[in-house]
This record gives structure tokens, sequence and C-alpha cells, in this order.
């Protein structure tokens, strides 16, 4: 096979259309994009992205520029798992978790875009195949919109075709969010799938007390209601609150996951494939939720994320929700009645528009 | 209070006196030593620090130098739980492990050190003060040392004034690794307290299998048996194996060593103060084991944490390893009949020599 003949990395700074807000991470105003470019001695090519929501970019960028061309250059691209480890020792005590997970999930998905491209196959195909029509869902970064304007998001959102939506919580009063969440079932109507996010805003009794007084309202799941790092929490949240979790797009590895999905601290793992670790860990993480039963859903990126959650059985919603990346990509993702479809083309089908982005580099 | 005015951040690459070798961190040639001097209006400093064992000091360097000005600059330096979870929250989606809590480790670090030395108190004292005389083990990194070269280097150990010594294990034949615990046990007399550390090599079953292969020589601990993911794992080797287990050294956060303490997956846990995230959260952890009746050990930074350790009373043993960072320190730790010697300077006493370190900039 031809070898790793060069890494190409890229680092910028995208500003929001407009402003973001939920509970945890305030106001955010841009988004920062890494990319990697790996080329083999043919001069094939996959692409490979992660972002933050506004910090940290650089140390990726470090990683991925000053670690990655060592490790990486002139090895066999297709032997990603091993490719992986040999990355995951090699930075892992300074490393696990943080930027450098964010920088090894960017150069797994540049590695099984590469495979997937040398093999003309789309990527959902070359991971097993299941269904290139995905349940979509809208999710809304609206904590301070006003009702009003959360209401025409939402009619909005049904226009471009979703068939389910996601709205924040975790306003200083659980009067208003149940309100809120009360006003979003009388507009979407009975039986419209609606979730809603937390971002990790309550301690554990406030999520429990959080979720009976939204449960009459039907939400398919509250999600992230507390740190990801408490997974006893989530469990009694999941137990005691009457509504299904969703959780996972601040788990950065396989065992994260294992520690929630085996103590049936989740209904809803949702990886991100930008954080966890990239497909690799993306694809082990659905197919653990498999094995314990449990529907599997997404975080982020979802031009590429509709590939994985294609090929898995068990798939439920892609969120669909990109900070505005589709400006500058060829094709971006399809919505058609609520389902987002995964492309036929070679790969995950992404093309960067590289002259417009090289003017936002960081 | 005056606010802090500036940060001034170093990233150097010290080559070690000769390579060291361990069970999956292969041969270190090198580590990398990032630094942040934080100066309030007055002109008072705090020095903290972090390091790596070759790998990732870049992006420590981002984050310390790209992210953190904007965060602390301008704050006052006394609230440091308020600063420490602003920088927590501000860097938690790109951050929360890897090269992000190696950097606020440091920035932690060198706002205790400020706070003591504007309080003129030694950093032991400042923190609550227990026994600044600290039981020290000399930790050798050493697992492909021959034999005689090993007795040897513990001849020197014994030499240097320790009475406690902990030797690397993870051979590829475990008969190898109880031949040179079995030697070592011999050499050193019977009571003499021998630690053996596989820096994750094993199984669990692995592991479980090798303890009891050692428990007749009698070791202080075993530690890190298998990989940090795995609390579970750590508490079957714990249970079934019949030696104490220590880790931590790649455990980053608080919440990381509640799970391991809370589950009995744990004897000694083993924080290092510049990679879980301070000392905030050393100290914290430090009374959790109090609390679960547990003896704290350490890893790394002895000059530092030999504070820390004298502010404990559930203390066990300091390591006593510094990857040669002595040459560039005015005062080194003083180790006499088997304990380490918190100093009495304000602070944490250490006076780097910025001079030499200047040629070494990475």
């Amino acid at each position: 096979m031809p070898r790793i003949a060069s890494i190409e990395t890229g680092f910028y700074r995208i500003p929001l259309p407009e402003a973001l807000t939920d509970s945890m991470h305030g106001e955010m105003r841009a988004f920062e994009l890494n990319t990697v470019r790996i080329r083999d001695a043919d001069g094939a090519e996959g692409t490979g992205y992660t972002y933050t929501v506004g910090r940290n970019g650089a140390a990726v960028d470090a990683v991925l520029s000053r670690e990655f061309p060592e490790i990486i250059t002139g090895e066999d691209p297709d032997g990603i798992e091993r490719l992986w480890h040999k990355a995951w020792w090699a930075l892992h005590y300074g490393g696990r978790g943080g930027p450098t997970i964010l920088a090894l999930s960017a150069v797994d998905m540049a590695l099984w875009d590469l495979k997937a491209r040398r093999a003309r196959l789309p990527l959902w195909n070359l991971l097993g195949g299941y269904d290139p029509k995905v349940p979509a869902y809208a999710g809304g970064i609206d904590l301070d919109l006003p009702l009003d304007a959360l209401l025409k998001q939402t009619d909005g959102n049904l226009a471009k075709g979703f068939r389910a939506i996601k709205m924040k919580v975790g306003r200083k009063r659980l009067a208003e969010d149940v309100a809120r969440v009360a006003a979003m079932r009388a507009h979407l109507g009975e039986g419209f799938p609606l979730m809603a996010d937390a971002n990790m805003k309550w301690t554990v009794d406030e999520a429990i007390r959080a979720a009976r007084a939204l449960a009459p309202h039907d939400l398919t799941w509250i999600e992230e209601p507390t740190i990801p790092d408490d997974p006893a929490g989530h469990a009694r949240i999941l137990r005691e609150g009457g509504l299904p979790v969703a959780a996972g797009e601040n788990l950065r590895t396989l065992w994260d996951f294992k520690q929630y999905i085996a103590t049936d601290a989740v209904s809803y793992p949702e990886p991100d494939v930008t954080n966890c670790g990239g497909v690799t860990p993306f694809m082990k993480i659905a197919h653990l939720a498999e094995a314990f039963n449990l529907p599997v859903t997404s975080h982020g990126a979802h031009d590429v994320t509709v590939h994985l959650l294609a090929a898995c059985p068990n798939r439920s919603y892609l969120e669909a929700h990109g900070f505005g990346l589709e400006r500058y990509i060829a094709e971006p993702l399809r919505i058609e009645e609520g389902f987002a479809i995964a492309p036929n083309r070679p790969g995950h089908g992404i093309a960067f528009d590289w002259e417009s982005l090289a003017r936002l580099k960081a």
C-alpha cells in the first residue's frame, strides 16, 4: 500500500452568523475549526476536522502540526487501528482528553475518508451500511431567545424539513424552562419529537426536579442534565427523574462511554466524532450501545456523522447543527421530510472551500 | 488586592542525563518543561510548572500563552477557587484533560506560590501544616537496566539517604519481574519498603496473576497495573491480587479520583500536582482519600509536592523523581534518612535558573 506522504493542517476562526448562548458556555461569537489533510504516496487524500466553541484551537493545532507528522508519516494509512493506538500511546501522558483527543479525532476521520475514497465507497457503505436515510433533528442553541423568536426559529426549522427539534433549557428559574417547553409542545403538537438540553447546568437533585416538571410535556430526552464527570449522578437522574437522558458530547473516550452505558447512566449515548477519538471509537461506542440495547444519537459534525449513523442499526436521531460550517462546504447535508441523507460520493464527501477558509486563518 | 498584571510562559525541552525506559512509554530521551510566572500589580510573582515525557508540550504552551492571559489578567489572584473554575469552564469544551489540565495545573501552582509568598509563609504551612518531614522514596525508571545495574542504582539511592525504593516491572515474561523483585528484596533486606510500578502494562487478569506472584516479596504496593480508564478492573486487581494498588498519575480530575476512591479501586491514590489540575485539586484528592481512610502518595514534581504532603495527615510516601530538573533549581529537595524536608522559604521555594533554561527553549 502507498504510505502516508504528508499531513497538512489548518486552523481557522469562523465567526458565527449570530451569537449563540447556552447555559454553561455563555455567549459564543465564533468557533474554531482545525482541519487535517492526509495524502498518500499516490496523491490520494483524506480530510478530517474538529472544532471548538472558541478556545483551545491553538492547542489542537499544536498537536496536529507538532506531534502528528512524526507519528504517522511513512506509515500505512490502511492500518487505522494500529495508527490510532500508536498515536494514543505516543500522546498518552500529556494527552488523553482535551485538545489531544480532538486532534486525534480529526486524524482518524481523515484516515477513514482516505480509505473510503481509495475504495470508491461512501463512508456509510464502507462502515457496514444500514440505511442512508437517518432521522435528524434541528439542534437549537437558543437559551436566551425570547419565546416569540424561539417559535419563529422553530417554524424556520420545520420549513427546512425537520420533523424533530431540540431546544435549550437551564434558565435562571425552572418555571421559565417549563413555560418555554410547554409553549413549544403546544406549537409543535402532540407526538412531535421534542428534546431539551441543559448543558450541564444542574446539580443532580435540581435535574431530577426539572425532569419531573418537564415530563408532562413528553420530551424525547433531557440532555446533559449535570457535569460529565458524574456517571452515578446521571444514573440517579435517569432512575428518579422519569425522563430518558442523553449525554456524551463531553465524554472523550470509549471507556468514558462504557462507564455510562454499563451503569444505566444514559438512555441515548451521544458521541461527537470530532472529540470522542474519531470514526474508530464512534463506531465502537455505537456498537457498545447496541449490545446494551440502547439507541445511539450524535453531537455536531452532522455532515460526517450522517455516514456513521447510516451504518448503525441502533441509530436514533442525528443532530443537525454545524455552526454555519455549511457555508464552507461544497454540498452540505440534505434534509428531506425529517431525514438526513448520507451522500453516495466516495469517502465522507465533504469538499471544503479552502480559498474562503484561507481568509479566516487563526 | 493587587490584580494579576502579567503572565509569562516558557517552553523548554530538557535532555535527560540518561535515557529512561518503562513498560508503556518506551524510551525517553528528553522531557518537556512548561513554566508560568504570574505577576501582580505590585510586582510580586508566583511560579508554576508542568512537564511531559516528551510530547504535547507545544499544546500546553498554546493553552498557556494563547488562552490564559485573557482568562486571568486583571483578576484578583487571591481568588484561586474562583479563577480555577473560571478557567475550567472557559476551556471546558476543547479541554478537560490532556494539555489543558497540565496548563491549568501550572497556573494554579503559580497562584498558590504567589499567595504564599505574599503571606511570607512556606506553602506547606499555608495549606494547613502537618509535618515538614515527609517519608520519601526513590522512583527508579529502570525497566531495562540489567540486574547488576539495578542493584548499583539502588546502592546509589541508599547513599543519597532514601529508605524506600520503587522499581519498574512489566518485562516480557512475568518470571523476569519476579526474579528482579526477589533480587531487590534480598539486596534490601526484610521490611525495607519496596514498591513496583507496571505503568499500565497488564490486562486485569495478567495483573492479578502478577500481584499474586509478587506478593511473597512483600511489596508496599503495585502501581498502575492496567490502563487508567478501567476503575472496575483496578478494583478486581486490588480485591483478588492480594497487594495494595497505587494509581493516579494518569487521572486528571478530582472526579477521576472519586471514581477510584469511592469504589475500592485504589489503596494509595497518587495525584501529580502538575497534571491533576494543580494544588487546589491535589489537596481535595488528599482530603477525599482521608475521608475514605486511605493514605495518599504522589507522582512527580517532588519539590512542590513535598509541601502538599507536608500538609496532609494521611500522607504516605513522596515520590522523589524529577527527571533531573534539580539541575535548574537553586536549592533542590533535601533527603535526610528517608525523609524529604519541606523548605521554610516563602511559597514553594523553587527558584528556577532562567538563564540556563533559556538555552533549552523548545
